[in-house]
């Protein structure tokens, strides 16, 4: 969103992801009753144009889905699911590490290199999020960027080197993780959260050990989760079953109300948000149903974390 | 080389890339009188032992084919060759970035992307090298980066995006073609010679641009010839027929005797070689016959430009 805001023109709602029932529909895919995932905006009532060259049709969702969690899922639960196996193909026994670890990419990231088998080491900031991450969700180890040396750390707990990074923040502590790769690793260049409000090019971080891919053949390749939304259906399943099975702990942290939208952004920059972040535009209950409905309302919106398409 | 440097231990070699012939040999694949290429180093008689776990078995080299050449092309054609068309993945109408451009790696690449139906802007140091690229190897455009604004030319030149950027030279250059990169480019991590004589790792260039690979879903991926070595016949009979068919230009810059090796190195990093940097260690002729030879003599040593294996 932090992209989007200087993109967005006058009178054009902010975007952002949201699950939302269909109310009225001239599309033959898409009939009144069915939810929906998609692109809805800062708004109440989002208008889709599937058939428009530069938009990104909404997800029709399985009925069954639980909407809040579905929602919590899936644009960085979806991010996780695709930039993990399918960027950072991780192979049991390997060592991942993933920074931003205790936000809603990483943690599920790092839990699902968990059930593929992987020794996962995740980096957040305070001892809070660290004692979340080994306890609740189940990694192998933490680092607390805020009061330890992030590369000496990553030293002592990868000993056999990086094989997969997933890293949500960019900066210097891809600097420090590209020190520790280990042969033929692979980078999944996820988001650069540090470095997105830093306003002047010359105030960057600039990365220094880049050098260290073609040393070690390494790769690090960017991706974003609109490219795979074909998929997002067998990736939501996927991901819900794991929930429900209990193998993935997924927190959410929910905000209420339209007027609240911005102040819910700004927690995801102080960090005040623990687990995914979603906001109920309305605490209309859902499903909806249409008849005898006078107005649709979009129950919930994502303020997500989200970068230029 | 540079990096062989503080690895080498008092009693080894320097390693070096060379062409030998066999005069004595214990391995049945290896006979007296074969033509091998080889990890044969700063040195006049190299003894190999391909069964080592830790060594590289030197590639028997079809007869017909000129040493010389043959070592010209062996290390840094063959770079070109590998990174280029397996990491790099040109498709004709493409735009391919090159910097190094007019290097043994970057003149090579530069001229298979011609080759392969790509357009091709190279960069190089001062108006003779990029009146080369142009005129000689057939690039498309050249950038001197000695008296040009690197990123507003490749701005210009590159109107639709860089496709492939095959990087030499790491640093401020590599951090000016991410900002141009296109929509799923390709950058090949070949090497950062940009770097390599900076000692101090807080003097190294950082690069902040990296963010450019996630919102265009690049990738940017290291390699390193030595894991490609088991084709690289394959590579060497098709860069040997390009340029003898005139469709790709090899210039070779050869320096003559073993105590002359460091010098030559040294050109390298002043520039002064155009082509690939080659030294012969004894004027002896090439192919040798073992039959009455007194002592074998490594004809050809190449002081190649190479990194940590």
């Amino acid at each position: 969103m932090d992209t989007y805001m200087p993109m967005v023109r006058l009178g054009e709602p902010m975007r952002a992801g949201g699950i939302a029932q269909v109310i009225e529909s001239k599309h033959p895919k898409y009939k009144p009753g069915d939810i929906i995932n998609g692109l809805c905006g800062w708004q109440e009532y989002p208008v889709f144009e599937p058939n428009r060259a530069d938009g990104v049709p909404p997800t029709k969702l399985p009925a069954h889905l639980d909407p809040a969690l579905t929602l919590a899922l899936s644009v960085t639960g979806l991010t996780a699911y695709f930039g993990l196996l399918d960027i950072g193909k991780p192979k049991p026994g390997e060592t991942v590490l993933v920074s931003g670890a205790a936000g809603a990419t990483g943690s599920i990231a790092g839990q699902i290199a968990k059930l593929k088998g992987c020794r996962v080491v995740g980096i957040a900031g305070g001892p809070d999020k660290c004692a979340w991450l080994t306890n609740t969700a189940r990694f192998d180890a933490a680092i607390d960027y805020k009061n330890e040396n992030v590369e000496a750390r990553i030293g002592e707990l990868c000993p056999k080197g990086i094989d997969v990074y997933f890293d949500n923040v960019g900066g210097e502590i891809l600097d420090a993780a590209l020190l520790h790769i280990a042969m033929h690793a692979r980078v999944v260049l996820c988001g650069s959260i540090s470095q997105y409000n830093v306003g002047d090019q010359s105030e960057r971080y600039g990365i220094k050990n880049y050098n260290a891919l073609t040393v070690n053949r390494g790769t690090a390749q960017g991706f974003i989760i609109l490219d795979h939304l074909d998929r997002a259906v067998e990736g939501l399943l996927c991901l819900h079953k794991w929930v429900q099975d209990g193998k993935v702990v997924q927190e959410i942290d929910v905000q209420h109300g339209f007027e609240n939208i911005p102040a819910t952004l700004g927690r995801l920059f102080t960090g005040a948000n623990l687990g995914k972040q979603i906001l109920k535009v309305s605490d209309a209950p859902l499903p909806l149903r249409t008849s005898g409905i006078e107005k649709a309302v979009l129950a919930v919106l994502s303020a997500y974390y989200s970068r230029r398409a």
